[in-house]
């Protein structure tokens, strides 16, 4: 397996969470978002994806992309260290907080995007983070009342082992703590984060130790 | 079961059309988006669904949202006329597909982010068109360029059947109309929409013909 990936890309932390709860350990590419006019863009890249986003595996031939889609298949091949509960009732709850994370928060704070209020719309950074600060913090606030109304009080957000769900939610936590979001009023959120923090599997997976990763 | 959704909005649109494909009629429940301050904002509708976006779906004291995830719970629920294929290296595809429009096209057209776009940042509607252009474009696009590289010569996105992958490319295709998105470089997708526009399953569930419709 090769996984094209970017430190700091959330989708792809998500992947590298993955991949070292089943205990796999794909090549790496580094696809660096703003050198080179960003090597999403090269042609090579677009043959694989030709979305231009990150992160893509590939595997026997096969190349995937999106990452719950990557999740879900990984979860589906290696199914040791089940990511996805046996329940579907609870396989739509944790589906469902992960869409939130995957639709609702972080495409909105994507890097084209951001590129396109600077650009486009001439904002400057502050308005650009007040964006950000508003979707993820709306975003998280819904994922904590999920969490809250679920009534697990295990470690994960559904369960006593982490999976799909708790996959999405570190990430989008680091980029809040980036943003400034104030997450007070989110204590379920933060301690199924400190959980995943606690676990090699997590903590190998953050931007700052990946050998793409700069300051 | 009951269904809480909005004639326009394209979420809903997409269960509408599983729903039609699977032969359920749950009872409908409009939530209105643009009247009383957005009823989605009410304290009853925030109590189904914290995210207060649509749809939400009621079931046996169960709450589902997120399409995608109401989607695959109704597949596995009622598994008859299959929306997502046995195969999990094409089902990786299908879902794959299917988040490049539920995750970077349509949340980036949503009513509240446009909201953000006219109020907070000044944009007139040509400029929130434009916006809308760009994200519709670039995500038909790479769908249209994956469907080309998988190349399933059928009626259907991924196959001889409609499932998921059309369930959300057609909504999809109605916006990129609405926008004056150019579709004239992507054949493959606006086959898979002439077939799906023929079936009655997608076409009662077309925005205009639902009891909430208005001009």
């Amino acid at each position: 397996m090769k996984f094209h990936g970017y430190f700091r890309s959330s989708s792809a932390h998500r992947c590298r969470i993955a991949f070292n709860l089943k205990g796999l350990t794909p090549e790496f590419q580094s696809v660096h978002l703003r050198r080179n006019g960003g090597e999403q863009n090269t042609p090579e890249y677009r043959a694989l994806n030709p979305q231009g986003l990150l992160p893509a595996l590939e595997t026997d031939g096969l190349v995937l992309t999106q990452s719950l889609a990557i999740i879900e298949w990984l979860d589906e091949t290696y199914p040791e260290s089940s990511l996805i509960p046996d329940d579907k009732d609870i396989r739509a709850k944790v589906r469902a907080f992960s869409q939130i994370i995957a639709c609702d928060i972080h495409p909105l704070q994507n890097l084209r995007v951001l590129q396109y209020i600077k650009g486009d719309y001439g904002q400057d950074q502050a308005a650009a983070d007040a964006w950000c600060q508003r979707w993820i913090g709306d975003g998280l606030a819904a994922c904590e009342a999920m969490l809250q109304s679920f009534g697990n009080h295990g470690n994960f957000c559904f369960g006593e082992t982490p999976g799909l769900a708790d996959i999405c939610l570190v990430p989008q936590v680091y980029s809040a703590h980036r943003f400034g979001v104030d997450m007070s009023a989110m204590p379920r959120l933060s301690k199924v984060f400190d959980a995943c923090e606690a676990m090699p599997a997590f903590d190998d997976a953050r931007p700052s130790v990946q050998p793409d990763a700069e300051d």
